[in-house]
């Protein structure tokens, strides 16, 4: 394999063309093989293999500083940068994350799993150089996908004004996650159609420099145009025209299927989920905008995550929008959409509302405006570090006139889908279950308009559980457990409501309960179990909190986290003796 | 006077050309005469009378529909919207609040005080028509300065997709609150050159058609080119060039100063302040940036927030970087800085530092870079609802890695900037006091690299008081009420570290303490009390936790908000009576 001579970059520079060629195919079936094993990006990653090669042919990394945008194409640069390992051997397959990441390798600048901060950080990394009068070539690798992103938007706005070397690779592969969205897009296809001769170029609009090449998948033209640019004294933008999924032919028709795949797809495995909270969203979202032509679903880019496919949104018609890679527009949107009278369900994922705050506090809130937010995978879990989503309860539960809302079970969860949709008063936010589905088999019939009242599942004594959303299963556990091992029945609570207190019920709960116990499938910090610790503080009333630390944990097993984080009936019951 | 006849909209299209240049100038001393006594935003206003003019006279508000970006432009539409009182009559001078308002009035669609939003917002107005089939023309108003936040590129990306009537009004007077940045600004500046003709438009690469106003306080050619484009049936951009200042010499010569002023600024009334946190802070960078060509300092937009004004920047020269309005970037640059061996100090105001929540979790603490962030007028206030200051400590707390400090006087603050500026490990925030300069006159030598490490400023019994930052004043005063009630000294404690809980010293509390209250100058849910109330959680101690409440509060009186959330040592006085 030409694959073995090269461990580091310095190394590509003693292959001939034709080598690099060879060394791409390689890179690619390896590609291919560990990502149908593990699982990840799979489309990105092809489709920058050459781009990759050329870059680290012509600039001087890790002297020359490459920022890899949301790193979903990162893959190749591991390979060439020590790291090829993790590629060959299948037992290292999950040695380094799927993103760029610097505690493995100097090469790698930044830990970086979100969207659209490319151009932004590297505007820094040539500020910082600037101030030292050091020189190196400092580029930014974004996709077409990322550019509609704010911080992406700011960033080129901000890199055009530096006046000193700043390159930005534009990766266009003319798709986002799912397909683009947005005007932007009408330009990118403009300059491919005339090879970058259009007069009217978003890019020198910003400010750039500007540098086109057709076959982006092609090293020698890369190289050549790479080799123009590099120790170039401004900025500049070189907008390279590549095919995702190059290599895998259902990838290169089906862009957005394959961009991420799961073990096994390209063995055919198909992972088709029976009844789940996704399908019964889904059917009911197609139910009720059938009847009210003025519900709307709106998501930012990841309509695959949600189960939103052709079918869903040729269905919907006018009815749904994808947004892009733009979360902060997509909240302002659906909040002007509820003022002015329509229905608008937004899709997110836990790890992604955090790109809303301010407009889920000023857009959305302030405004008090009725909509429907739906928080996909809100957790712990075993991902890695850039896609945690555990923060999703302290970011939205503290924002005024929120209603956020946590359902232990289908039957729950419908009723407070339709509550939320048809009622005009709340911004309500539903954090989906991220669990198998339960269901209870009997309708709910709760009035969810009466705020903050939570449902006592089980009449106990001594210890109440208040178990949130995904962790109600966890408190029956642990009832379990007390009324064996202590020989009482505890009482057990599903809250529903994070976003308050019910103060009656916990204060009934004084006469004859001596612990609260709260569980929260996420950051303990700033959340549900926070707020009942402060209700109780001036009482006697014992409180113990349950959810994560406050960290970033990276790919560690769930099992050791909830070890860590007590989130075990033995440990709970443990705590509970220590206090009775 | 021709504002006598008009009470609303209508009214203007019984008046002649003349009239309204008539009515323009009347507007324009009513709006000089009432900023220069309340305070406000000036210049924006006196540049938009024309605009808002013509606006009014061929759009048909309120069933067609503006959205007015940040809302610093909004007082010519108040007064053309029945609401003229409230600038006629100084006894109404304070009735209306100076952002739009819903409640205020039927064409006030959006409560908005946050910059770059109305383009998002007004995607969602026009697809809300859309969906219900409806027919009216959707108005953007823009500033340019508002153009370079994430938000409004992000709404101007999908608005022109929209394919049906949408109208985005861009007021360019070429300035944002202070100078503009960033390479957008160069295009806007080539458009007021060719008289819009430029083929390389920022604009019409993002799919807008586009018109151009060279005189955009003339409101004849305004009303001309509005006619032209009402009831159009796809998204167009109308670029006005306008004054800002307009009418006011020095307003209009000098555009940063007069954006807004503090009452009785044009009679020549001066706010000198003495020795002040901004005048200590810049005194700190100016000599520390000296000697360190590393340090920069960063704001997004608002240096005169920070009191750096044009000798500030001039000293600092490269040192110094307004990103213009966009704090994501400004996050994102200042980590990037700081991980390529700058030393950022990045000034931020409380109500802005909600732009950049995943900026701060992804680009800054999961990177764990090592800047310092100043958090400029964090605290309750009588703010409009759209400035509020208190939400960030919530939302900077539970971010990982960061550490987020509370100084309480000069010399602490000094200490803690020396220690940030200097270390490596942290991302630190500093949360700036909010209060008069307090200096204790003697050096601070703490070393804050020791974490979590609260000060016990005095020992007592029974009672413990936590004074965060500001309210560190407010602790002792609580403790001097305890001592003359109760007759004994409770402890007071200085925590200084917000992020973290100082458990070595809460545990030596239990022995002789039976309450701890904790006193935040923010809001409670998710802030620092309730993260010692969790920590009691286990044990007999009683807490009580004191701080703003979970609301929106819009211009309240200071006074009235302490008596509400008993931040008052009579009022705290009494609660501790009732547990002891």
């Amino acid at each position: 394999m030409v694959l073995d001579k090269v461990n580091f970059p310095g190394d590509l520079r003693c292959l001939s063309i034709s080598e690099l060629n060879i060394l791409a195919n390689e890179m690619r079936e390896l590609i291919i093989k560990k990502v149908n094993t593990t699982g990840g990006h799979f489309g990105p990653n092809l489709g920058i293999v050459e781009a990759t090669i050329a870059m680290h042919y012509v600039f001087d990394a890790p002297n020359d500083k490459f920022i890899f945008d949301v790193s979903h194409q990162c893959y190749p640069h591991k390979m060439l940068t020590g790291r090829k390992e993790g590629f060959i051997n299948p037992d290292m397959y999950y040695k380094y994350t799927g993103y760029t990441a610097p505690e493995e390798s100097e090469f790698d600048l930044f830990k970086v799993g979100h969207t659209s901060t490319s151009v932004s950080l590297a505007v820094g990394v040539a500020k910082a150089r600037d101030l030292k009068d050091e020189k190196y070539n400092v580029i930014a690798l974004i996709g077409d996908g990322s550019l509609s992103g704010g911080e992406a938007l700011e960033g080129l706005d901000n890199g055009a004004v530096l006046g000193t070397n700043f390159i930005v690779i534009v990766n266009d592969n003319d798709q986002s996650i799912a397909e683009n969205h947005g005007g932007l897009y009408d330009n990118l296809k403009l300059l491919r159609e005339t090879d970058g001769k259009a007069e009217c170029n978003f890019f020198k609009s910003l400010g750039y420099d500007y540098c086109f090449v057709k076959d982006g998948n092609d090293i020698e033209s890369l190289i050549k145009t790479f080799e123009k640019v590099r120790n170039i004294n401004h900025p500049i933008v070189v907008h390279i025209c590549t095919q995702k999924g190059k290599g895998w032919k259902d990838a290169e028709n089906n862009r957005e299927a394959f961009h991420w795949i799961l073990p096994g797809t390209l063995d055919g495995k198909t992972y088709n989920e029976g009844e789940s909270y996704n399908s019964i969203t889904n059917n009911f979202i197609l139910e009720k905008a059938k009847k009210d032509k003025t519900l709307i679903v709106v998501n930012a880019a990841t309509p695959g995550v949600f189960g939103w496919n052709d079918e869903f949104r040729n269905k919907l018609g006018r009815q749904y929008t994808d947004v892009g890679i733009a979360e902060e527009h997509a909240c302002a949107y659906v909040s002007a959409l509820a003022r002015s009278g329509a229905k608008p369900i937004w899709a997110v994922m836990s790890s992604f509302v955090q790109r809303t705050y301010d407009q889920l506090s000023q857009d959305l809130c302030l405004n008090n405006s009725p909509i429907t937010m739906l928080v996909y995978w809100g957790g712990i879990s075993s991902a890695d570090a850039t896609h945690l989503c555990t923060f999703d309860i302290p970011l939205i539960k503290n924002i005024p006139n929120m209603v956020y809302l946590a359902p232990t079970n289908k039957e729950e969860y419908l009723r407070m889908l339709e509550w939320s949709v048809e009622q005009d008063k709340y911004p309500v936010a539903i954090r989906v279950p991220n669990i198998e589905l339960v269901s209870v088999g009997k309708e709910d019939r709760t009035d969810y308009s009466v705020l903050n009242k939570y449902k006592i599942m089980q009449e106990g004594v001594n210890v109440a559980i208040l178990g949130l959303g995904n962790f109600y299963g966890l408190a029956v556990e642990v009832a379990a457990k007390i009324k064996e091992s202590l020989n009482f029945n505890p009482t057990v609570i599903n809250p529903r409501f994070i976003t308050g207190v019910d103060e009656e019920l916990m204060e009934s709960l004084k006469s004859n309960h001596k612990i609260v116990i709260t569980l929260e499938d996420g950051l303990i910090d700033g959340g549900f179990g926070e707020m009942i610790s402060r209700y109780y503080g001036n009482s006697d009333m014992k409180v113990l909190n349950y959810g994560s630390f406050k960290e970033f944990t990276d790919r560690t097993q769930l099992d050791e986290l909830y070890t860590k984080y007590r989130l075990k009936p033995e440990l709970i019951l443990q705590d509970i003796k220590n206090i009775l």
